[in-house]
């Protein structure tokens, strides 16, 4: 009970985020197809935030799908997760419009592993709320993705001081080994169904 | 019937309302990482309107679940809530640009205050919608943290022409007291079920 | 069958409307609270196209609740509706920035008249569907707000070029006798269900 | 399953991006009637992006209706879509502002070519779910209109450079062959329920 109206908040707020983004990109003044070349490096971080809100709704998804009893706990860790994503496009629109330099790529991949860390909560809050034999917790099992994304930020953030390249590679692989959808959850389900 | 729209629409405006607040924190020009220290004070009030509206989206949530009839002042009672909260995003934004400032602070309550106020009204409308044996009135009970809220902000108001600080401190105190989900409502309603 | 997305889709785009309005009460750079002082006449006409925007959210909201059937020509009768209403956070913004002056006071009226007249399309698009004993056509019955509101809004537009005192009394006016939520279609289909 | 969600996220975007292309059409500072006059291609821009968005809308609409199970390669394929829509605000603009000069109204023509192709391709993931006897399949059948289109895209693109009132023309054109709802799937939905 309850579940729809965090899924239809959580879809709205997502929307709306992945949709401002597109704000950044400031309309050129100049007719000419030149005055898109600057817009570029804003483009491709537009691209890869758009994957990665893409990645979170679908897994918010899915886990969600999985969960059955909304309780206060899931409400709030929830929030704290849209909080993060918020802050996406801030980063986005900052790591764009300075080519990908240090600084920029650094917070974002600190707004990527608050995200991280946020979603990680609202699974531990669900695995919670559905006691003993969770069916989240099977489905997750190791969550080796779950556990190395993280690692990867951090390690993404260190190195963007050193070179932002390797943190945008960085950033491109965990987008990569996510965008595998988490047939984890859709294989328990379908196990439990049947 | 009826009731999912009024909820769509709330969500609907309430995730808009969260989202364009993070438009007011612009993305700086400078790629270095000294360029975020001007920001700080836009992202602390960013923070607490989110919270804010996090509470408001939370109890509303849980106050429309006891609500089965909704009539025509409950739908405009709905739309008031909602324009006072559509207002937090200007007085975020004026009060992060001027460092909480005493004007700021003091218009910041004002709008807190009106928000609170129709909320109120929202709540007696649907009490008023279900009669005597109001299943929402028995779990709204005593209600100290509605009537207490209003008296702080009016304090919070006062003070900010003295001390903004002290506004701000109330503030944050309002949202700590709110920040437990209203499980007076969740009792009734497992009660009724049971 | 489809009645639910029209909704969604409908409630999300007044939602957003509804709420980017506010994106026009510029932030002001000065801390003091005479600061706010020119803002008031973009706030009175803020104020001023919530009720309206409020008011068509809650007619198209009885109105589709009276609609079983979604028709092609009904869906693009509601996009037809909301294009005209998508302009009204320009014609605010244009009418609040200048101080109700003439020309934004006319062209108010226009997106009004328009958007009433698109309304009034939809209105015999679902009568349409419905057939020869349309339960919506029965309920709207002679509709003399309906007929009223754009002779009032024509009689406001010309009167803008005069003075636009008048026109905005018109719309205040109009305003007012819409506030009464549509009780004919609340009351056929209480008939009809009892 | 599922289906509800993936509804919700597109009408929420698809909300949001015709929302937001408003917010293009800068409110004047003038408040003369003739400040509206450097606004026309703009509107016009706004007019075409809003029918084409609707049109989208309402063809997705159609299309997820005669969709029942939604896999992982669907959700991305909707996202891929919903990408390509969210760039048309961007080239709206440039293109308005710019009246309709060469190599805006070619890009314009880029993006729905892309978002053409876009939709092609959910369709193909939606038939690919449903197995060998599709329902969508026979629906859809010859589609001359999905493959003429793209066709006329390229056209109006290579055309720009000699003439963009030729590619404007045949954006209108296209607008005008999809306006007439996809009745094909509304037939062979009707035949199977019968």
């Amino acid at each position: 009970m309850g579940k729809n109206r965090i899924e239809a908040f959580s879809d709205g707020v997502l929307a709306i985020i992945i949709t401002i983004m597109v704000l950044e990109m400031k309309v050129p003044h100049d007719a000419n197809i030149h005055a898109l070349t600057p817009l570029y490096p804003i483009f491709l971080s537009y691209v890869l935030s758009f994957i990665y809100l893409g990645i979170y709704w679908n897994n918010h998804h899915h886990m969600l799908h999985a969960c059955h009893k909304v309780t206060g706990a899931i409400l709030w860790a929830n929030l704290h997760l849209l909080f993060w994503l918020s802050l996406v496009p801030f980063v986005t629109g900052w790591m764009g419009e300075n080519h990908f330099a240090a600084a920029p790529a650094a917070v974002y991949g600190v707004v990527l592993f608050m995200a991280a860390i946020a979603y990680y909560i609202l699974q531990q809050c669900i695995i919670a709320s559905q006691g003993a034999d969770s069916l989240l917790k099977k489905a997750v099992g190791g969550d080796w993705k779950g556990k190395l994304s993280p690692v990867l930020y951090v390690t993404a953030i260190v190195c963007a001081f050193w070179s932002p390249w390797i943190s945008m590679s960085l950033y491109v692989f965990v987008a990569l080994i996510w965008l595998v959808p988490d047939r984890r959850i859709e294989r328990v389900l379908l196990n439990k169904e049947s």
